[in-house]
């Protein structure tokens, strides 16, 4: 493998193997170049369908694909698995928590991470949905909190367990409140004796006037019907001011309310990547770096910053935080590389919008395409389509496909296990060692 | 449901969702008493494949059903996730974390954990196989041995991460060092561009002077030949002294020999739940409880000890703590329990000995089967058919068999994926956060 890289060939390093820096390295594959691909897990992640694995509809494997396995075949390129700590910009130097590495082009595509709005604390309380890890972690608490209500005398405390609440109303938070609608109401409510799982309360809170805010007006309408004939209770203008393990406290206009809840889950904001506001470059209110128009730094042309990380305005419209727009940033990054190269001068990105999709449990979406604004089971085919197109390598496709013919004609979702990594036999399967519902 | 089921009907709890508590509940399905089954994981465990979990063949969902799922439609059985703590057998109560359970019939079938033989201290460094969390836990071990080794730079430490000792050599630990070989002579083969993964050693360490020793010795002969066409080191006599995370010495007749590795698994041993110990009944030097011919406690006809957790002669031969025992155990505890009701004496047990399987790679196994002694190929037809056919339900035959066919025939493994659940994203998907290779 390695004779067909050259040593004297151009260091470029990416960091990140979201959809930005995997698209990057990928249309680099025939390039004189050397790539290192950094990412701090060892895997590719389709974040769109995060919130499947988060419901027990799909067992990670579906959605998740190793880097190394993706880029096997790409001789020029090489993955690291390592956290980046520091980026030296003057010295053209990626520092890792064990050694670092030197560069002649840098493509950072270090994505977002949840934003709780200065309510750091809140985090341990209301995971997001961002990792795998997350996902497993929200799964995992779902499902106790069923085995807690089952197992609960008291009525008030029973329902606290039952009442799931989703902070955020874009599109992350209406799947997965209509996801979690349908598991109580389809899949579980044959599997308890003595709680109706299909009584469970679940409520999508937004602190602005409508959810799919991004969405013309009508889809947000049609979302809010499709929300609601699946009992999710839908709560506009409510805004989180505390939070703690046994619920929250929403300001709905003047008055406050507190939910008890048990489970809680946070999809009302994303930041960018802390590794940004490191470089000390200009960056925007959300901390994304401020790009040229061929997304490279201000002084800094060998640098590119890509996905969610990048701040960019094209057309007079900012280019929104999606998969496909990360994708064409990668090729362009890529094609700028090669360009760079042969001496010629970088390109400017031009952003092709491939509209937003968003479903709304079984057999439902809102889709907006271009001029195109669709609802109902074609919305959803369109997504299913869509998303089984991108997804990563073929073992994957024919999988999630498998799983969800499967989820879809047996109405039943063959990911519900509560499992957590670690030795956790050393008391015995039985015996005094801790709650099952701690999480 | 619970219209089927009459509030006067005996209370019988089982205790264990395994082969035998799982077994014994079905069995009961038409008898006219109200089961609790309890367990403090949520699912049924297939745990002979467990190995192909920890190294990365199969998913969790294809070797585990929701326990809840799988009595779904039985109307006289409930589920209650929970970890038992104290089994009062005069006042007939079993108490919980969170409250308590009277009983009319007991049926204990808490099963077995790992024993280090008061060397409680090597759990850490070394976890067994017998949970789901442990069996991720060991492959993202393994596979963070890789990543690990592919960013060190001095040689004797990559030397430590790419060495795996398994100590143990009983059938779990010949078909974990076997899977384990494979994974890095095939799958992981062309993953990496600065190690070799098909340069890792896999040592096998048994304390006593064959592996497999329960099998006859010509096929323990016939899976050395097989562990060491794929690679694997083999060492008899060879007994752990001292173990950290830097590795184990081990006494191999007279002499210490050290090995430095950063993985090792434990299959040593097992040891009897300690819910045995705690009813102060007697018990066998391995803490299993010595039931009476019929598996109940002498003078307690109500409570009936099955599975791993029980110690019976039969024939002038002790039962094996394998699944089909305790299979057998679980429906003669069903029998015994209907009988009662009809007032009906008690039967005792006869063990039919199906014989024993362990798979060494793939396409290889050896079986002993009554007079039958197969190896290679035959007998690895035969241990896939046998465990397709005992995996609960159909769904996770129809996904282990396409797992098994993909991976059988494209030499992949789609269940490469370190992920731990829990909220890691909140220090942002890279930052300075911890070592990507803690564990």
């Amino acid at each position: 493998m390695l004779s067909r890289m050259d040593a004297n060939w151009p260091r470029v390093v990416v960091i990140g193997g979201g959809f930005g820096g995997l698209s990057a390295t990928r249309h680099l594959a025939r390039a004189p170049v050397r790539i290192m691909l950094v990412d701090a897990h060892n895997h590719h992640l389709f974040q769109p369908l995060l919130y499947q694995v988060a419901t027990a509809a799909l067992p990670p494997t579906a959605i998740a694909s190793p880097l190394r396995r993706i880029l096997r075949g790409q001789a020029n390129a090489e993955v690291l698995m390592a956290r980046v700590v520091a980026i030296d910009l003057a010295a053209r130097r990626v520092t890792f928590e064990q050694g670092d590495l030197s560069y002649d082009r840098l493509i950072l595509a270090a994505g977002s991470t949840d934003s709780y709005f200065g309510h750091d604390d809140w985090a341990a309380a209301a995971p997001g949905l961002k990792s795998l890890g997350q996902a497993l972690e929200i799964r995992n608490r779902v499902l106790r909190a069923f085995e807690a209500a089952e197992r609960e005398e008291d009525q008030a405390r029973r329902e606290a367990w039952m009442t799931f609440v989703v902070v955020g109303g874009g599109p992350t938070g209406v799947e997965l409140a209509g996801a979690l609608s349908e598991i109580a109401r389809s899949t579980l409510d044959r599997d308890f004796r003595r709680i109706q799982p299909a009584e469970a309360r679940v409520v999508l809170a937004e602190a602005g006037s409508r959810i799919l805010g991004s969405f013309d007006p009508k889809l947000s309408a049609q979302a809010v019907r499709d929300l609601m004939r699946l009992g999710v209770e839908l709560l506009a203008d409510s805004k989180v001011t505390r939070m703690d393990s046994e619920g929250v406290t929403l300001q709905i206009g003047d008055r406050e309310q507190r939910l008890a809840s048990r489970t809680v889950i946070w999809a009302a904001g994303v930041k960018a990547s802390p590794l940004g506001a490191s470089l000390g470059v200009p960056l925007d209110r959300s901390g994304r770096v401020l790009v040229q128009p061929d997304l490279s730094l201000a002084g800094h042309p060998e640098v590119q910053v890509i996905g969610d990380l990048a701040s960019l305005v094209v057309d007079g419209k900012p280019v929104p935080g999606l998969a496909p727009a990360a994708i064409q940033e990668g090729i362009l990054a890529a094609r700028n590389v090669r360009r760079a190269l042969k001496g010629q001068s970088a390109e400017p990105f031009h952003y092709w919008d491939k509209g937003t999709l968003a479903t709304i449990g079984r057999g439902r979406a809102v889709a907006q395409i271009g001029p195109l604004r669709l609802s109902g089971f074609v919305a959803w085919l369109t997504w299913v389509f869509v998303h089984i197109l991108y997804l990563v390598g073929f073992r994957n496709r024919y999988f999630v496909l498998t799983e969800w013919a499967f989820a879809y004609f047996m109405h039943d979702r063959g990911a519900r296990l509560i499992a957590e990594a670690g030795n956790d036999e050393l008391d015995g399967a039985e015996g005094p060692r801790r709650t099952p519902d701690q999480s």
